[in-house]
């Protein structure tokens, strides 16, 4: 019996409890029976013995879980095997991710995060951490949602050298630049769509401006080529300044213009709007995520997927759990 | 110390050995030391204290290697702890690999084949054969080569109910196809020319008629759907009659024409040429291999990849390495 404790019950942290639910049969098969624990979001929780549906009835009956129990308290009580961290992404300070995973992988427990904040500021310091402890730490869900990119290039290409990804890590962007080129439309006109759609933040900074993809570059970076990189490491440019006549100019010429993440084994590190070749297969439409990966034996692949949502952050976020008790079967 | 012996000495056997060699280091890291303790094909082998380089050097120089033990020999004596089985592909009858693979399963030692004859023929049995002696069979390289698939799925994919997969897996008529639809010429002579290339073989039967990518159906369709078909089961229609007029009309229309696998949970079971939208990822060009994988969490998980060639099956066949005796570390 695997005993899961989750800190953060919002979109994320809901949408994995509700898979942990509806897709039990399928999980189980692969490493056996599970129990949530406990859950607990910003100001409230539920412990001991309850199923799923009764945090969700109380959440929406009431706006908040029964107790008041916090995530300290709750890692610290240790009534758990694995800790599913999906609070707020603050990529400049990590917190609070931060300090309820370090706290957690000192106990010897196991972690899996969908939050990029706590990686980018302490990736090497985590995953020592978690080696002194005997603990394990699982973040796909951190970099492309169900786009499997992480334990892909690390299984599936194992005995590669990596020498170059190149993606599109940041949906929001994506979706704006391929607007843009459709449509010959301005920026602000298209960003003030997308946000009325929902596609897009009130204040859309991360996205724009990049950071959200130069934080999962620095993921990428430090977990696939081994790197010890922070967040001010990266080159950024976001999309900010692109006009519809770039576009017009680059469609002319067979090109488009994408938001590109690129990390190499001789250290590059970059993320910057790019001429992308309209045969090329990073010329994606629409909010999904991409990812060619150039090796020495197997040439390049070539992934896309959805890099955000509900399900599909659960996807990756059940999939690091498997990777830690599954017992390798296809169920 | 981990012992490999190897069955077959052909282009993928010598892709996986060079592998071997060259990316030791990236190896090792993952799995620890290993060593090649057996070389066999067809009519010559290589046992006891060899180094990889030197079974090249017999292969090259005498055209064979020096010792004249069996494969059969090789697996009765039983000095390995993985066979990587790599003879040629009968997927009617699934022998030699079959045999080979057998008796290594019930001696309780793991296998990796990229043999797709031995897993048409035989995967149910195989699966039982491995459990009941507690031996494993990895077989990531039979179907589309260095493109992640059947791992990607298992591990990735876990949480998820995989609702129907589309591919191409065939590399050889999808480029037949491609050049027919840039080039509006007919199937002969595209075929000859493919020939000429040495992309299509002299006897082209295996790959445009069908049979591969539908014997690499049957894998995909046992292993990720749990079921227990066989190649009678997959109704299949080969490349050999379209014609320019088709693809001047699918293109006209804004589509192309793709020799499409399909298996979905209901039990469809399908190799055939289809219209393709040329916005469908799937409309992709030459020699790659596809797959795009429906499932109800990740959404649309889209791959491509290399499908063939002696390093990218080497990729396929360490993969499955470091499945059986990994870390789990990025090394």
């Amino acid at each position: 019996m695997i005993k899961i404790a989750m800190v953060g019950f919002g979109t994320v942290g809901r949408g994995f409890a509700r898979a942990l639910a509806e897709n039990r049969e399928i999980i189980e098969k692969k490493i056996g029976k599970y129990r949530v624990t406990a859950i607990c979001d910003s100001k409230s929780s539920i412990t001991g013995d309850f199923r799923i549906d009764e945090a969700f009835k109380h959440k929406s009956e009431r706006g908040r879980l029964p107790e008041s129990r916090s995530a300290e308290e709750i890692i610290e009580e240790g009534n758990f095997d694995v800790l599913i961290e999906t609070t707020p992404t603050d990529v400049f300070s990590g917190e609070p991710g931060l300090s309820y995973i370090k706290r957690t992988l000192k106990s010897g427990r196991d972690v899996i995060t969908s939050n990029k904040g706590p990686l980018v500021v302490a990736y090497r310091d985590l995953m020592r951490l978690a080696e002194r402890h005997g603990a394990r730490i699982g973040f796909e869900a951190t970099v492309g949602g169900a786009m499997p990119v992480i334990k892909m290039i690390r299984d599936e290409l194992a005995g590669n050298r990596i020498k170059r990804l190149r993606g599109i890590l940041n949906g929001t962007t994506n979706y704006i630049l391929s607007r843009m080129e459709k449509e010959k439309a301005p920026y602000p006109q298209i960003l003030s769509e997308a946000q009325e759609l929902g596609i897009a933040e009130a204040d859309p900074g991360y996205d724009v401006e990049g950071i959200d993809a130069g934080a999962k570059l620095v993921i990428l970076a430090n977990s696939v080529f081994g790197r010890n990189v922070r967040f001010q490491d990266v080159e950024i440019r976001g999309i900010t300044r692109i006009t519809p006549e770039a576009f017009e100019i680059a469609v002319e010429k067979g090109y488009t213009i994408r938001l590109i993440a690129e990390a190499d084994e001789n250290g590059k590190l970059e993320v910057s709007p790019r001429l992308v070749k309209l045969t090329n297969p990073l010329a994606i439409y629409g909010t999904l995520n991409a990812v060619l990966i150039e090796t020495d034996l197997a040439g390049e692949v070539f992934v896309i997927g959805r890099g955000a949502g509900e399900k599909e952050t659960a996807s990756a976020l059940i999939s690091d759990l498997v990777d830690f008790y599954g017992n390798g079967s296809f169920g």
